[in-house]
């Protein structure tokens, strides 16, 4: 049954030159799609390659991950742009994604902001329908993945786009259904078993679960998990594990 | 008749940030194809938008001009970039450039390499072809912009793509077809009137005549212009003029 | 007398690998200190030794001048960056300079923040104060070229730097003493006379003259000119002549 | 006996923005001497002064590493610069080192360039003293760290620098007292026993000792580690070990 398929995305392609960030093989063997940075506030051509030929090799759908020119900061800084500048250095980054997937013999099947970029889109309807814009005139055919029930999902579906709506693996969320700040009480769940229990209940429940335990339903077809963090492989695994027990088949939301 | 057309191609949005390099109004009133920069060795998502509405509007067509990551050299400077570095960086400049002319309401119709790039790829087999390769991964229909007779030529035709043949207005030829190295005698042609009256000989005659005076023929497409020289607009209107009143109809190689 | 003397400074080295911005030879010929971007928002280490050369080869002082990390946005735009790392960017920024003007035979005798910096540090006191810790980590002998009467000059005092104290040419002041934001009414001077008028005017005066009228006495140790817009030269030939028709000595208000 | 004391140094603050490279602090507990990435190929202002702040609280002396401006690819490639570049660029470096160390309390005592930098001077008279120039320009009392006998060596001597000569731990020799490429039979000696052994043999001896089992005596003043290789700090540990048990004192070649 199409209903019992999900979907296990994660940011790869983080590094830049010789550094690298989180261990993406790893993490490669465990998500349906990958998040692939496109060379703002992280990824090179060499690493966008890469990564969609490691991606293509495991059947993980590639998506263009554009955020911030913000290389420094990694792309967790809203910086000062303009949304006519965002809307363009979004457009950008999903060209340069789409071309280095091409060249990996692969193409880019959906869309994902990055960090702060993200974050500002969640909240700002301008900045959300500029990010909305970009993936139009790039590739209207291109889903955008966001969080459910905010100004980054509205916009997407304004402009005719598909969603793919997700929920984080290891992140509280506040009745409102926007994750907690970082730093609140239960803003960041730690622990492999917690975290794959909490991203079962939700997934069956069709619903996020708050902090609170307040139910908000919504579709959930992607199960955000982390990389970058000590332990992340290790969740991540666990997350798939519980899914697949619970009788879910891991499948990209996307395809190539 | 279509073998009395001839395109008539100069770099544009040559800016990065606040910065600018030649008029770009008034060469695009003037050519029939702009060689955009990709933001690699000049070129950011605001210019290359901007660029792609200007040509737009004035049914001028956009190439992506991909050069060397060299923003202080101008991408004038050969790189120590392996050529898997270099097929990879020149698809990831296509890519971006599609999409900033995508968002403009148009879109890329050629290739063609900027600078050192170029003029690598008109010596080292290998270069050329990872230029060629991809081009080809990208879109096999968008032909590559280059100069008759050399290795960039050859690995364009080996890799089944279009090639677009170009002279250079205001540049000396070479007993092999090359472009004389600046500094050498008659490398560098001056005055309006003598750059447009070489050109309407070379195009009329059908091949490149040599600073010693031999006559090389080659099937010539396109006509590059410089924009960042002084009098660099006066130079193009006066090869444009010439050509008209020669009897040729100034159109694009390529139509979006 | 002493106090007959005045000092012009301009923003000079503004420019980045190939792209240059305003007519640096012009200003040096007229302006007594050089505000010389230090290769965050603009310039680079060819352009830095370029300036400090002709700098001191005309008796012009070299202030090293910091601004955000923002090429793109040319230091107009406030970065996302905390105290900690303006204090670090600017020190970096001042000792690169150091090195620079070293090198020219010279050396940087005041700093003086750029665009969005100095504007932030003019209404921010923790900004300001981080700023002033930087210079004086770095050279607690250098003066800041401040506004007067707002918060950079009171962060230099209180960490017992010297202070230069300004006045904006072409810029008009609100009641506040500070600048007119661009758009209002009177924010901006124009008429090469009319803005050599008002400075002699101030500097006579010894005080601010408000877009309204009112006298808001200060210290007037300098008058800072543009150097990047049309007629800017022209402007400050203006000014400079006005002063000395009015018996002031154009002098640096330091020296190597 | 002042003979009795030996520097050993590494690379170090190899990071960029959230990027990090090595185990930075377990290396700082080892050497005496910290060759301090300046931003160009790696590094930034925070990294920078929180490296010199790590190096000021250990007692270890903190070196400006200039290298070629090339985060990419980590300073690893030549480069196109011309020589005048190349002074520039290291006097800008050094200078920004200068300043962060300023604001860590403490000071930059030796310059010592890095990867395809220090390599190029190593063969290229003209590179060498460019290198010694700007060094020369910014502040004479700057010792250079270089290998002994080759080209940097007689540069910074012919500019009447001081030199700390080194020799690498973990790199084989050829007969004419230069590093076996890359690649070569013994070019890289492995295992944290034989590389401290061969260390204090070589100490010992006042000799480097080839590949070929040439003796070739030279002054060694500092013995280089690695820090970003697996097991680099172990055989870090191990050199600091055996020259401790051979009755070498270790300590900063150079002092704050």
């Amino acid at each position: 049954m199409s209903t019992r398929s999900i979907d296990l995305n994660a940011d790869l392609g983080e590094g830049f030159g010789r550094w690298r960030m989180g261990d993406d093989l790893a993490l490669l063997d465990i998500v349906t799609s990958a998040n692939v940075a496109c060379g703002f506030h992280a990824g090179d051509p060499d690493i966008m390659v890469e990564t969609a030929l490691a991606a293509k090799a495991r059947g993980v759908a590639v998506g263009a991950h554009p955020g911030f020119a913000d290389l420094r900061g990694f792309g967790r800084r809203v910086m000062p742009d303009g949304v006519q500048a965002i809307e363009r250095d979004v457009a950008y980054q999903i060209g340069a994604m789409q071309a280095c997937a091409a060249l990996a013999g692969t193409r880019v099947t959906y869309v994902k902001a990055h960090g702060a970029l993200a974050n500002l889109a969640n909240r700002d309807e301008a900045v959300a329908d500029a990010v909305a814009r970009a993936v139009k005139a790039v590739d209207p055919s291109l889903p955008l993945m966001v969080m459910p029930g905010l100004p980054a999902e509205r916009a997407a579906e304004a402009r005719g786009l598909g969603r793919i709506r997700e929920i984080y693996a290891d992140r509280g969320y506040g009745e409102d259904g926007t994750l907690l700040p970082r730093g609140e009480p239960g803003a960041s769940i730690s622990g492999a078993q917690a975290i794959a229990e909490r991203v079962r209940a939700m997934v069956e429940a069709g619903a996020i679960l708050t902090q609170a335990g307040t139910r908000i339903p919504v579709t959930i077809d992607t199960v955000c998990v982390h990389g970058d963090a000590p332990g992340a492989a290790e969740a991540a695994r666990a997350v798939r594990a519980a899914l697949e027990t619970a009788g879910f088949v891991l499948a990209p939301f996307t395809a190539a």
